[in-house]
């Protein structure tokens, strides 16, 4: 098992629990609600990203791991919602992890696939970001990418370094570390300084 | 034609009616809103299923009578919706029995496909609860799956029933009519005896 | 380069402008929700065709045309939109032209691909009008399939004239400019006329 290969199931894992956690405020908590919305929150954006590629089969449908990666993130929710919604910072920081692991693994695999880096790039951002995306839009939240954090943008950023690292010929470790990095950073760095997207219409 | 075949058109048409009720309420219930809507819930469900199994071609589209099914559904409703409403028990029925066939017919098509039971059984009650999912999305409802009902819980139950019955290898339609039934009844106990899917958050 | 392709690629620019401005009113309008809705809106209808067809590449992913025509809708939008918002007419002809050429594409297409006419119909439609009824979704309106104006209804009586005009032996480009044409007739009368489907529920 590659570094990389648990990073990814550790993703999985985190993205369930914040999907479990979504559904706390709404009407109904019920076990399914949240069950379904870890599901679908973890797997969404990497089978957006497949069905757009035509790559079967679906990464889930082919390792039962990242199904109990998810079942893991449901149950440790359920056991201590309490303290991971005292812990807002860890939980930010796991997500943060995990959209910049998504975003270049997303770009890495839609890449392999021989699509042009512009392609690659809008793939690596929809790994990451379409999860929640149709966790909100099914929640009847604005969508993630509508809101006004520095989100989706992080990741494209990310994508596009990691797609400038490789045409410059860096070795591939080093361009997924740094492009990561570029990703957790702006983000990080974008909470903090309480960065925003510029407007589009002045 | 088999019996199978029969309750399949049959139940199509079944959500193709709850389908175009759907929308009766709504700001304009004109005749493409209902035909799309009913056409929505009808092959929706399975339509999920088969892109995330990578079945082509889907059903509704190497099938024709699916399609005209749906229109039956949708004209009937046209001509009966005042009686159709006064027999919301009976409609009831009817999409108890759509589900209980839809999750057995699609939880039997995934492992048919060669994938594990655990995906099987997601494959099920997606084949039966995505078409509303998709519907109430759209409409901007609450999708049906984070209603109080235990609806989707239903169906996996029903699922896991199969998978569990077809492991011990009971024959088929046995096992087929036995998982049906453990759907249609929870459904029926569930609405009588007002049961709850158990809070997820305590 | 054909004159349809161009036409095309015109289509998917005026698509992009009115994905970008479809923002203006939210909350945040910033260049990420500007860009993000233009793009799903001008693909959308064709991905979700090609999907359901599993005609694979989708059309986006194997000509990077598309995406820079996008593209240059977008910065079109930032530079103009104040111009752009005054010529709501004009905009409106353009969503009209391009509604009209992506239905005939998409039944074309269909047929193509061996499909029943009246599939190809509904995929015609589809390609039309479903990067709509996403981006709506999305951004938590109500989807252009549900409002008032004739605008499904119309694509899909310029695709049954085109699968007419096909099935008595039309010349293709003459059946292609006809059945554009329909569409186009339709929704201008239908606006200027103030028409509407007829109700479902008398």
């Amino acid at each position: 098992m590659s570094i990389q290969y648990i990073l990814e199931i550790a993703g999985t894992c985190a993205f369930a629990i914040s999907g479990a956690l979504a559904v706390k405020d709404k009407d109904n908590p019920d076990w399914f609600s949240a069950s379904f919305t870890a599901f679908v929150s973890s797997i969404g954006g990497g089978t957006v990203r497949d069905l757009l590629l035509g790559s079967y089969p679906l990464v889930w449908i082919s390792d039962i791991t990242i199904l109990y990666a998810i079942m893991v993130g449901i149950v440790l929710t359920f056991i201590f919602y309490k303290k991971l919604i005292r812990l807002r910072r860890t939980l930010f920081l796991f997500d943060t992890f995990g959209i910049a692991l998504f975003t270049i693994v997303g770009t890495e695999k839609a890449l392999s696939l021989g699509v042009r880096p512009e392609i690659a790039a809008i793939m690596g951002v929809f790994s990451a970001v379409m999860g929640g995306v149709i966790r909100d839009t099914m929640t009847n939240e604005i969508p993630i990418v509508y809101q006004k954090e520095v989100y989706a943008t992080a990741c494209l950023a990310g994508a596009v370094s990691y797609l400038v690292l490789d045409y410059v010929g860096t070795e591939r470790n080093t361009a997924f570390i740094l492009a990561a990095a570029v990703i957790i950073l702006l983000r990080i760095l974008a909470v903090r300084l309480k960065w925003r997207v510029p407007t589009f219409f002045r």
